[in-house]
């Protein structure tokens, strides 16, 4: 059966038929919005979409489940980043009409087994035609306390850099498969003053400059020093993107403190100091492979 | 110039510099998430998603102005529906690399003057390539007071049912240029016991069915007191879609209270009783000129 021989609201119907919701959604999909309860008004809400297109994101023949694994994981990344708790999603579906409805449930299979990993309640969804690929747009409203939440804002020169992870190599499978740094990122300001954080989505290469501008600092990085994914070389490494680990920014005073209670704490995820955050003008002509960068011609 | 000259971040910085933004936004555009005061927390948060695509919620050609104010303003009119008030927008742009930057900044002109009319801080913006035709994808995020919020499943058997505005030939014009009926959702819910309520998105013969569906009641509509936009049938006017105007039911009793206050506050605004809930099984034969229902085939 294809979408084009359905109804939206059978197809909604089916798709969102038996989603767990949480004690906290007083109206969700179905009505015309979501309705939920407000987080603690000590903590600050927190918000993000993002989207995933075929065609770009995924390929024509990529497993549904999957596509919905990283249309689900891809804006949690972002919560990671800001240490953040994601608690309610929102998925626009974009579709032509000959799209298998089996696709479709596969597809909502994979959102929300990325959901339940993280806790977070599909309260609302949208489907539209299109005639052009699938896209998917997913949308993620939490929460974090005042006191904790990251940004990329708030490097100092001196602060050591590190990243989570092993770099490089995404584009065959992680970037389908990967698990954001939730956890990792809420112990860590739990117990650290992170000065700056962000998800790595375009590459080192892109994204460490972006961290540096946004702290209006410079930065030195260890290319010897990165954590690299079996086959892959440091160029490819900083430049391919779609890693999904973290980068922060830690004064170099926490570092002996940091790297044995990791090691404890996560001992199969590696964390690599990699540079460090230095005066401007920066450095970052020796980051000449650049990352991935969106509508960028490749030259 | 087009969107393959220019980096995402280029694009964003272009895009977002200058947005206005509420002095309850901790972190905006360019950041990986925004950061948001809550609301009160007497009150419930409201959520909404939804999105247009090339080709089927607007044509080639269309004024990019006119596209920004439809993607934002359909999301408002499920707040409208709901009876909540936006504060916060979500704007994912999907659009091939040849698109013009100068579209792009006239898409965001018209995303940026809708959500001023309601006071709406855009907080974050995210771009995409796509393959494919231009889609927009908006979220929404506000709130409700928990003894105020709207859906559609409260109608009762032997309410009335009232819309606002005039129904039909939206397709000409008005479906780009509408403007979402919160004020008046609003004054109802405050000054009324409103059972259930909906917007007028896919036709009055679609949506009138699915509000009394949600309700668990039947309807009897009467045909001769649509009110009808000028040059507009009947069988047109249920059928076409993109009205925007509110459909909500209410006690009979409060009837004439409603017409007289209603006439003195919105005297521009015709408000129209349309008929009435009645027990199930439902008469929606009477409707069989089927309003548009995404991905269904014209039979």
């Amino acid at each position: 059966m294809r979408l084009g021989d359905l109804g939206e609201d059978q197809l909604l119907g089916q798709l969102l038929f038996n989603l767990p919701l949480a004690r906290t959604v007083a109206a969700g999909p179905g009505d015309d919005c979501a309705i939920v309860e407000t987080p603690d008004h000590r903590e600050l809400l927190v918000l993000k979409t993002d989207c995933v297109v075929e065609g770009v994101h995924f390929l024509r023949g990529t497993s549904a489940l999957d596509v919905g694994w990283k249309a689900m994981m891809r804006p949690l990344s972002d919560f990671a980043a800001t240490s953040a708790v994601p608690q309610f999603a929102l998925i626009t579906l974009m579709a032509p009409k000959q799209t298998e409805v089996a696709w479709v449930k596969e597809l909502y299979r994979g959102l929300r087994r990325a959901a339940t990993r993280f806790k977070v309640s599909i309260v609302g969804g949208e489907t539209s035609r299109t005639p052009g690929p699938i896209a998917i747009s997913t949308s993620v409203v939490g929460w974090v306390e005042r006191d904790r939440w990251a940004s990329r804002r708030g490097g100092k020169v001196g602060d050591d850099l590190f990243v989570t992870g092993r770099l490089g190599g995404a584009l065959k499978r992680k970037h389908l498969r990967f698990t954001p740094r939730i956890a990792e990122s809420r112990w860590l300001t739990k117990n650290f003053s992170i000065h700056a954080m962000m998800d790595l989505s375009d590459g080192l290469g892109t994204d460490l400059p972006r961290l540096a501008r946004a702290s209006k600092v410079g930065f030195e990085m260890e290319m010897k020093n990165l954590p690299l994914a079996r086959g892959t070389t440091a160029d490819d490494a900083i430049s391919e993107g779609e890693d999904y680990e973290l980068l922060f920014a830690i004064s170099p005073r926490d570092r002996n403190r940091l790297e044995r209670q990791w090691g404890k704490k996560f001992p199969n995820l590696p964390l690599t100091r990699i540079g460090s955050l230095s005066q401007l003008p920066t450095k970052d002509r020796q980051l000449l492979p650049r990352g991935y960068v969106h509508f960028q011609q490749p030259s």
